[in-house]
């Protein structure tokens, strides 16, 4: 009730979207940042004749579109919201796609409640709005000083907040969010001509116009005691719509040219760093994809996609050391049809799980990377080691989670991750390591690759831990025992086939992970032999220990990862050890 | 090499801290927030006397101290850094401890370097710094302007920077970071009185002092093509040393005052919420403990830690919608020995995992808490259901992963959390459930309980699934099943010898968790069972849709976890489906 009259003078003139084409490429957007606010925003879907009464009143009900916190299920909601300070991050998005990719002139509206200002990627927001020179985004902070708890730090101190804003680059606006002249005179304002992006500060009331509730501590959350009462307060029943403003320019989104060409060939027996294939992949798939963007946070000559920014300049976006906004952007992007790839090291994506996490209720299809994967990054230490990241980003619904041993398997999985719904990661590794596919090999999402056949015993690896696979596979040859190697380069969705084939043919199966034992490769393998009854002698083989700094074979071997351990794995398992 | 003056001149009788005594109370604490800057920390220390030239040349090598980035094995590190924009929340930490805690006058210095500035971690410490009104805390910024691969947004413009401090109420001092007298006057003024923290911008050039790399791109992270030759023009090989002062006031930490007491007690077969049973149970520790302390994230009455604030405020830190900024000063409170418990809907953690992430390399010991976990919470829909947390917080470094299903168990639980070495997690319920256990049982971590015997299968669950899986063996015993139910409320570390007991006597096991399918409850059973080569059929039940709002008994319907799902596997298990 605090921000109704904000969006109704909104929904009045100011907003130009048009309900019966959701998906019109000049749409204005409107993003609810305080998703909690979602009565409102479907009684606004409701004003506008987007939704009826019928459905109005399926709120929170099993099976309605009106859940309780909005999803893009709805076509007016472009991303989910509920885990606060994330719809502002999202709107740069959306307005760095009007001003760079859709180059549109739809504006992006984003409603944002005064408690999730208190949130760091709200300010990671405000600092790129401004630096990307942001004027189609405007913010509406509804400061009703009444968090879930308490008051919030700082009250109804606008100015603190304007301090704070103004101080990043933006046009700051200060009023009283229950006095219709002044918000129709801060749209009017926020919509002439800037250099920038602007905020409105709104002075409110939470729960305006109703005696039971208005300004007063414990009421967040909970349904009125007198709800007839409260209507009649507020006017009585009625049934008020708006004639919501269409948008002014027709036209589609802006094209990029794409002259096509091939994925990088790499030769057999070379040796390359799949991250640096990654890079070289981008950038040959942004020749084939004009809808392909790439971001980065500030690591990309790390991960090689400057070679796509090199290449692709317009399609490129630096978003420097703020992993949060980096996500929300490319959730942003994703809403309006571009694939964005945002990469960084595969640790420091862990700082944004709460996006990806999100980024999966919003139905987003993105692809992220993550490099500098495990203890083989060697010298720099368990801060910059990603291992975790398989049992994070398999735990995010309907995520596909690739895993690449080499160069070509690395670039020739980058347009299947394009073609994919849903979030697909890719985790590289630092270290060269050499060629073992042909550049014609082709590979699935879902597959494997045997890649040493055997009947004696199955070892499971991937990325670096194919590699000390392969190696294991030859200290065990030369005592007499064949070893099978399957690449499982898919760790999610895994390759049941392959695997129940192996646990069916082979003595047991012997997993090998860069990664703690939780959550990661070794799991995939067990769930998958489960579901498959396939009852099997199993060894996983994982980092236990936490490790320091070091050159990448000392720290494999410490591990207990090498190929030496694999092959010991593999022994025991055939001695019934 | 662009903050070694900052640092040298902070040396020399700014910093009060005695090396030979890194434990004092009464120390100074410096953190690298720029943990990348380790070969300047370590040459700080080697000037302090505290290492020597043999163990500074070990840097990075396999099993030195001085690994690339900064860990407290080192003991003058309070906190592992290298995730960038976590030293200064942490500092944040240890400046609340020092003036609310411990109650003692040492001041907290943070070198920041101007990359990280980008992270909203960073807002997030400015804004509570001044909130709190730290005046025990100065921030230094190394402003060299230039990041890992380029020029950061601001470049040399320390008045952007200035400018938001001031916004965020911090004392700000612009300088030449070259300066000997500027960074004096600095140091001077930082320590004068205030009613808030200070913030040093120094304008400095990366590569200082070394024509070679001196304010050149390109440069970050390489070795020097001619040391020697920098080394010449740096003044040549000396052996500098400096006389670090020593605190001022001598003695001990403040304590607070703890009457003991017992954990609640609740009546078997009545019914509370796991985390109403929370915040019963910790403000009963914090009677029975002086070193505990409770942090929430806006929540606390949902959380129930409101229960502890209101019993024990001046342990309570309310850390407002800022969850990374939460866990930073769980970090920095551990690390001067006290023992937090931070707490906020389990989902809203996933936006802290890069922090609990480097936590575990901090090897702090701290306890968190997640409240609202699985679809059981019902109508708010999936932003607001952790699904993945499981799976996320077992894939922590020697974490500690507890689910209670009752009232008594969650109580019983916390006072080993706070016993506990490393992360251990606590996931609670929304909604009631009955009391199973009786006050005098005792539930060790690691443990499980089998709440129903029965050879025919096992059933497995936690929380809410457990009275799930008690009423499946109500259904199946209808049947002529008997079915064991085991509480797996230990979910890492894992009962491993129940389990195995229960592949060996019962036909099969069905695991049931209210998470996604991967890295949770069903995980850690298929993994004890690999590892102690149980070969029994398992079935998993876990979500595999996305949820959205509903009765929560129409929800775990839906996710195919509740009695009737269960039974219905564990019929086919038995029947060999």
């Amino acid at each position: 009730m605090s921000a109704a009259d904000l969006m109704a003078v909104l929904l009045d003139g100011r907003l130009r979207l048009d309900f019966s084409r959701p998906h019109e490429p000049g749409n204005d957007h409107l993003v609810f940042s305080k998703g909690h606010a979602s009565p409102l925003l479907y009684s606004c879907f409701k004003a506008a004749g987007a939704i009826d009464d019928t459905e109005l009143l399926t709120f929170r009900k099993f099976g309605s579109r009106l859940e309780g916190h909005p999803t893009p299920i709805l076509p007016w909601v472009d991303v989910a919201t509920g885990s606060l300070g994330q719809g502002l991050p999202v709107g740069v998005g959306l307005a760095l796609t009007g001003k760079r990719l859709d180059q549109l002139p739809y504006r992006v509206w984003v409603l944002c409640g005064d408690s999730e200002m208190a949130e760091g990627s709200i300010w990671e927001a405000f600092e790129h709005a401004a630096y990307s020179g942001l004027d189609n985004l405007v913010a509406i902070v509804d400061v009703n000083r009444l968090g879930q708890t308490g008051e919030t730090m700082h009250g109804w101190d606008l100015d603190y907040y304007a301090a704070k804003a103004k101080a990043c680059g933006w046009r700051t606006i200060e009023i009283d969010g229950h006095d219709l002249e002044q918000i129709e005179a801060a749209y009017d304002q926020a919509t002439t001509p800037s250099d920038g992006p602007t905020v409105i500060l709104a002075r409110t009331k939470k729960g305006k116009g109703v005696g039971a509730v208005e300004d007063l501590p414990d009421k967040h959350g909970k349904p009125l005691d007198d709800p007839d009462q409260a209507i009649e307060e507020l006017g009585g029943v009625r049934d008020l719509t708006v004639e919501v403003a269409k948008p002014t320019v027709e036209g589609a989104a802006h094209e990029f040219s794409a002259p096509g060409g091939e994925l990088p060939h790499y030769d057999l027996g070379t040796e390359i760093a799949t991250r640096k294939a990654y890079g070289e992949g981008l950038r040959a798939l942004g020749n084939r994809r004009p809808d392909v963007v790439a971001l980065d946070g500030e690591v990309s000559n790390s991960t090689f996609s400057a070679l796509f920014r090199d290449a692709h300049p317009e399609r490129y976006f630096e978003m420097y050391i703020a992993e949060q906004q980096m996500i929300a952007a490319a959730v942003g992007m994703q809403a309006r049809n571009w694939r964005p790839f945002a990469s960084t090291f595969a640790a420091f994506l862990s700082r944004a799980y709460d996006f990806v996490r999100m980024a999966a209720v919003s139905r987003a299809n993105m692809c992220l990377m993550g490099s500098h994967a495990g203890v083989a990054i060697g010298e720099d230490g368990p801060s910059q080691m990603a291992l975790e990241d398989l049992a994070s980003m398999r735990a995010v619904h309907g995520s596909i989670v690739l895993y690449p041993c080499d160069g070509n398997q690395t670039a020739r999985l980058l347009p299947q991750m394009a073609d994919a719904d849903g979030i697909s990661y890719l985790r590289t590794s630092r270290g060269a390591t050499p060629v073992i596919y042909p550049p014609e090999e082709s590979f699935e999402i879902g597959g494997s690759k045997v890649v040493r056949d055997g009947g004696d015993i199955t070892l499971v690896g991937a990325g670096v831990t194919l590699h000390e696979s392969l190696r294991a596979a030859d200290l065990l040859a030369e005592e007499g025992v064949q070893a099978r190697v399957i690449d499982l380069y898919s760790v999610k969705p895994v390759d049941s086939v392959t695997l129940r084939e192996a646990a069916a043919q082979t003595g047991g199966i012997v997993t090998v992970e860069d990664h703690w034992p939780e959550g990661g490769l070794g799991d995939a393998v067990l769930d998958v032999l489960a579901a498959t009854d396939s009852l099997v002698p199993v060894r996983k083989l994982a980092v236990h220990a936490l490790p320091g700094s070091g050159k990448p074979a000392e720290l494999l071997q410490q591990a207990g990862i090498d190929a030496e351990a694999i092959a010991k794995a593999a022994r025991q398992v055939l001695q019934g050890a």
